[in-house]
């Protein structure tokens, strides 16, 4: 992008999320506390709506095709500490405060994030993070 | 997803990303130092075997659509320190060291995560993230 429409995007103070072809926006949320990064969803329009107007986060599943209000059945609820957008409005930064046990991850690790990739004899193989 | 599929995807140690599509899979870097989210952009398969093989981050260009060494013109070499898939496998966060001005933003700022979003009147509007 470049010109007009980009300085204003990157540089202005309008809110004009770039949803993609299929209607939605990625987000990062990460532990407003320790920054540790926990979970990447998806937002369609009505979940990011929803999320600004409660204060708690709210997803579009991609994989059950619906509206999920993350910790609403386990109770892992992520209120909204910081909402932010990057520099061409395509996706989102949320800290948040989460409820329940602490966690994020439907497998009940705290964080999404549980495995490193390393390269393995031309490939690549995954092994635990440590503590999670 | 549910059964042996699942199971093996989100607790085996076979590296199997899951691209969408559109051939893309999305990756939040992050100081490894400080830990801050710096960016999140897309990997074709292209990218990840690049990153993979070199330790420097690639990316695809959605805008530009073509593959892209981050900092090949800015000197903001991204050098990987950890790379982490999710649960599902659809998903990538990558632990990295900035090169040149250690920044990661074409806006020349850190972060691409500079502006907050703030609910007013209804909408919500930007307001710039202090120190960045």
């Amino acid at each position: 992008m470049a010109g007009r429409g980009a300085r204003d995007l990157e540089e202005g103070f309008a809110f004009a999320p770039r949803f993609s072809a299929d209607g939605l926006i990625v987000c990062v949320a990460v532990d407003a506390k320790s920054g540790e990064v926990l979970m990447l969803a998806h937002m369609n329009a009505e979940a990011l709506d929803k999320t600004l107007a409660t204060g708690v986060m709210h997803y579009w599943s991609r994989s059950r095709q619906k509206l999920w209000r993350k910790g609403g059945t386990s109770g892992q609820i992520q209120t909204v500490v910081e909402l932010r957008v990057d520099c061409d409005q395509d996706a989102l930064l949320a800290r948040v405060s989460v409820g329940g046990d602490g966690g994020a991850c439907h497998t009940g690790r705290r964080s999404c994030f549980y495995r490193r990739i390393e390269s393995a004899d031309g490939g690549a193989r995954l092994t635990p993070v440590e503590g999670m």
